[in-house]
């Protein structure tokens, strides 16, 4: 199948149009490039992220699941900047010509465009090992993106939904025992936390994804803001499926797991009481689990001592995390 | 080296801040995405494009080369549709870390990047099997982009540069024999031909680069036009390497070769006298090679007689042309 057969069939399947309004997509497939409107007001956000076969996921992975990941990554990008999704490029390298396996690919990738309302408007299909490149565009109003710098002192840190499910069902499997269901869907159909992101801009001080794992995401805000933290681990809120697990098991794996797709973020303490409220309205589980300091990262533990993780992060050799950076 | 040091590294190297002005870079690496402010009355143009190790490129092309590709690949799309490069976004998979190769890679991209004026805003380096996906931004006045769509019938066909060149160094090498310095350019360092696509956009009725083969891409903007063309053989501008050449030798590497990245563009004849103006001023060879007519696309030798190409067109598999579809 040629090329530009390939991207038209995707783009049936996928099948979002514009969504009307100033965002426009006014020339799409099919020319050197696509030729977008973009609102007067609004900021461009722009996210590309990579998954390689047999480094991001297993080789065996179903393709529905493949090609649903490869876009939520992104979009758990564009999440914690806050944007609304508007269209994406896809760049797909694949080893060979598999009709069943494409068609697969394209439902899983279907379903989370139709979802969230994100347009396929171009990409690139070359022959090569698996790996799928996709760029993400979204927009947001001028001034509103959340970025990684904005936390102060006395803000509130936040997690939403439960750190170390992805984590546990890879573990599991590597063992070759059976994950839980809830984790095995954290790891192959992440859902990106955009309706929290969007609710978000008004209210944190700085956002952003976990997926290289808590701790260094959580590191990286310290970082650009210039600040610490102190976190209280037994506020860490747990999967269903480590729930009898000692915190020596569980907190690692919470902590530095990586490749969950939810959102850390910091606010002020006057907004807490909408936390709750945001939690109904989006759906997903959000937990204080600690305070900016000036300084330093401190995990302390029920009894007020000090726990050291053994693992920093999540980054074996350029794992690629679902950062811009 | 971490993800973020190496994509903050190939910042350093590259190094092109924002052109200034109303496009604007306002959240850039560091972050999960960037945030661009796209100038009111501006459209944004967007082109991906991966190149893949053993694909695109023998395993053994030097880094500079790779890197000044990537990049060129994307510019010639840009170029293609008259836009002005604005920003780039690099997903960079690779196999093992080596400070040398990243060195040089950086530097041949760092070289185009600057000529250009582009600005690396964002990336993602991920382990696996040597591939390369950029994402150019560039930014065109509202409805100025050149499409692939306008080709009149009677316009005249306008081909820059001597297309052949990139397919006869890889024909040379694949027979052991020294390419022509010419042709090795042409494949290894590739010109965008930024500043011609910018004089076309006032002038020109449809716009492609010849990527995938002049036959082929000529044939998308008939397509898309809705017209057919006929070609004058003797007509085809030739590299000196070919010029001894028989027609039957060189006109399917010219008709068919491919990774040429030059512009084959339509103009109404009334616009013909510009043609030279505009030769001079981008530093290109312009040549009329053939006109638009109703249907089908005829080549005639100089004594008036149809010339069948063995060859359609450029595509081995997937071969990833530069283009969106």
């Amino acid at each position: 199948m040629a090329e530009f057969d390939l991207i038209r069939r995707m783009q049936d399947i996928i099948c979002i149009p514009d969504g009307g309004g100033a965002a426009k997509c006014v020339v799409g497939i099919g020319d050197d490039g696509a030729v977008l409107d973009i609102p007067d007001g609004q900021q461009l956000v722009v996210c590309t992220d990579t998954v390689v076969g047999g480094v991001h996921f297993p080789a065996d992975t179903a393709a529905a699941a493949i090609g649903h990941k490869a876009l939520a990554v992104n979009l758990s990008d564009l999440a914690a900047m806050g944007a609304d999704p508007a269209w994406f490029f896809m760049a797909l390298t694949l080893p060979a010509d598999n009709d069943d396996w494409l068609s697969d690919y394209a439902d899983g990738m279907a379903g989370l465009a139709k979802k969230t309302g994100i347009m396929l408007a171009g990409g690139d299909i070359s022959s090569g090992p698996l790996s799928i490149c996709i760029t993400a565009l979204g927009l947001v109003e001028k001034g509103e993106a959340l970025t990684r710098a904005g936390a102060r002192k006395g803000d509130l840190v936040v997690v939403s939904g439960t750190p170390g499910s992805a984590a546990n069902a890879l573990r599991m499997r590597a063992a070759g025992q059976a994950p839980d269901g809830n984790d095995m869907e954290a790891l192959e159909f992440p859902v990106p936390r955009l309706a929290l992101g969007r609710k978000l801009r008004a209210m944190a001080t700085s956002c952003i994804d976990i997926s290289d794992g808590l701790l260094a995401d959580l590191g990286h805000i310290l970082e650009q803001s210039g600040v610490g933290a102190e976190l209280a681990m037994e506020n860490l809120p747990c999967p269903a499926s480590l729930e009898n697990a000692p915190g020596d098991e569980r907190w690692p794996l919470q902590l530095a797991g990586g490749d969950d797709y939810e959102l850390c973020f910091t606010i002020p303490p006057a907004s807490a009481w909408q936390l709750e409220e945001i939690s109904i309205a989006c759906a997903v589980e959000l937990t204080v689990i600690g305070n900016i300091t000036d300084r330093g990262l401190v995990l302390k533990t029920a009894n007020g001592e000090h726990y050291e993780p053994g693992v920093a992060g999540y980054q074996h050799f350029y794992q690629a995390g679902a950062e811009n950076s």
